[in-house]
């Protein structure tokens, strides 16, 4: 079996630390490959800290937004040969067969064990999954992606979920030529955020809640920047945006975003706060608003994400960490002291 | 001046009382129609008892369900002739200049003085206008709809805001074949749902609170029909629909309905709860769900409900009343005894 390098965590209140996990040998569909960067997401610190009230197999390697270089192919895998520059996002495997499946949803998968995640989920193996901060990987070909050339590895690795999960609602929801777009945070998802939505043609403002971090964002591409904190701001943009998504996790003034939509524009939640929200529902009806939520993307649409960023050069900002560096960017990520997202060098592990 | 025989409510807690009003003289390109309908409309009651915290400019002549025939037509009017059976809904004017009216979303004008509504708003002359519950009206010949031979006229007055309310979001959503549409509430909204659904070619369920209006349900076109008051229900219905319209405007089980949407899936809010909801992102996230709002729809649209209603020999279910009948006809619609619509015959105003 394959051994890897990784960092674990050993329950809620822990730390990570170095340890090493067996990987199975791939399939003859399958593909195993060597991590060279792993992303550190918001929700795995969510994860790994017990936040989200879900049942966690601790030990825990977190890691879904992961970019490596292929080392061995099973004997049929047709779509990648050793050498292969490739990333795996959240998820892992799927039914194949249903019909989210059969539409490219895989993320949405209603077969049985639906979809397997990348980590804490249980793979067909039956072992729990680990992710990817670790040195190697096993995963089948249909859900592994290629990286193209033009992006560099520990960029594109944080595409592989703050990229689609801020492509795929932009794509659907119309962003373009002449319309107005709103990125709402700053952070790991905003930043991609501003960057494909500009990219798309779209006229594109940043709602932060302080104009700090106003230079990136117009460099990222966004022509206007707004603060929530200064007195006015909502009001001032009342029914200025056709097209607004919210990456906030946090508490937010839902209502107040919905009010900054022109009539039958579209506000796409993609964070998940902790509580309920309280929803005027006049805001939608009176003005035939539209309030939708969006979860990562597909497997093909993840491939399109990372084609569309290498046509038009974009990439994760990120301070590339080492393993030993884990346990203080969850802090600083938490602070919102990082910019815009940690990204672990894997090559550090076996220092 | 034309006068008219008019029912008006003189404060909060009044009672109507019949009056006479006048209507203006129509401009050239007015018409002025005899009133032979008037349906009685929630908003209605809302509004005439001061439930919704607005201005409300007493007396008040309600009424924005308005089926009549044309008595008069100024010198440029091209769109009507005497004796021509026609409809007004919930708006009698706009600027017709901005991006909205353009578009034909009049309902949504964002000229100065916006959408001018059929009572309780200031009409071109400057004046408030009066609604429907009268037996004469003046309005600008753009915002008559024409009521398609077929339909009788005590069944097509419900249709200008019942009908209309219900076709735009089943037509703006994808309501047809392979389909599967919930109407929430069989009142004098879901009951033209249905029909209307069910006439798109989609598979009509009714979500209903208990089982007491199921065979009219299922004639009207439902193939299914679902209480909410029993045990399971909602659990049973998890990811079984499309396109979910509410028309509930008291408490409701938001989240509940959104677990009831197919991955993907569309819930329309037509209602307006007084209070805020608690609404679960997650709900709409994690299976990229659609909440929207939909309020009325545009004159071109209004007249393309007519017309499909027409073709497909559809109409409301209306009780038909007298004038000294409407306060009482309010108690009995907030107790929910109506099937299902009450329409007040103007020619009782004048025994």
């Amino acid at each position: 079996m394959p051994q890897a390098v990784a960092y674990a965590i050993d329950s809620p209140t822990g730390r990570f630390s170095r340890t090493t996990i067996e990987r199975r040998e791939p399939g003859p569909t399958e593909v195993l490959f060597d991590i060279a960067y792993a992303g550190i997401c918001h929700s795995d610190i969510h994860t790994a800290r017990g936040e989200w009230g879900r049942d966690i197999n601790y030990p825990l390697v977190p890691g879904h937004e992961i970019a490596g270089v292929v080392r061995q192919v099973g004997s049929q895998v047709t779509k990648f040969a050793v050498g292969d520059r490739v990333g795996v996002g959240c998820f892992v495997d799927s039914c194949g067969e249903c019909a989210q499946c059969a539409a490219g949803d895989e993320q949405f998968c209603d077969g049985p064990g639906g979809t397997v995640w990348t980590y804490n989920s249980t793979g067909r193996d039956g072992l729990s999954t680990a992710g990817g901060y670790s040195t190697a990987i096993t995963v089948e070909q249909d859900y592994v992606c290629r990286i193209p050339e033009g992006i560099e590895m520990s960029q594109a690795a944080p595409l592989m979920c703050a990229g689609i999960t801020m492509y795929s609602p932009l794509k659907r929801w119309g962003a373009g030529p002449g319309k107005r777009v709103a990125i709402v945070g700053m952070g790991g998802l905003g930043h991609m955020g501003v960057q494909i939505a500009a990219a798309m043609g779209a006229e594109v403002a940043v709602i932060s809640q302080t104009m700090s971090k106003q230079a990136d964002g117009l460099r990222f591409g966004a022509v206007e920047y707004y603060a929530t904190g200064e007195p006015g701001t909502m009001k001032k943009l009342r029914k200025s945006f056709d097209l607004i998504i919210s990456t906030i996790s946090g508490e937010q003034d839902l209502n107040g975003l919905i009010d900054c939509l022109v009539t039958g524009g579209v506000l796409v939640d993609v964070g998940l706060p902790e509580h309920p929200v309280a929803l005027s529902l006049g805001g939608l009806v009176g003005q035939r608003r539209v309030l939708a939520g969006s979860e990562i993307g597909g497997i093909a649409e993840t491939q399109e994400m990372l084609n569309f960023c290498a046509e038009h050069g974009l990439g994760a900002q990120v301070e590339v960490i080492g393993g030993e560096d884990i346990n203080d960017a969850y802090d600083k990520v938490v602070a919102s002291q990082v910019r815009y997202r940690y990204v672990i060098d894997t090559a550090t592990f076996t220092d």
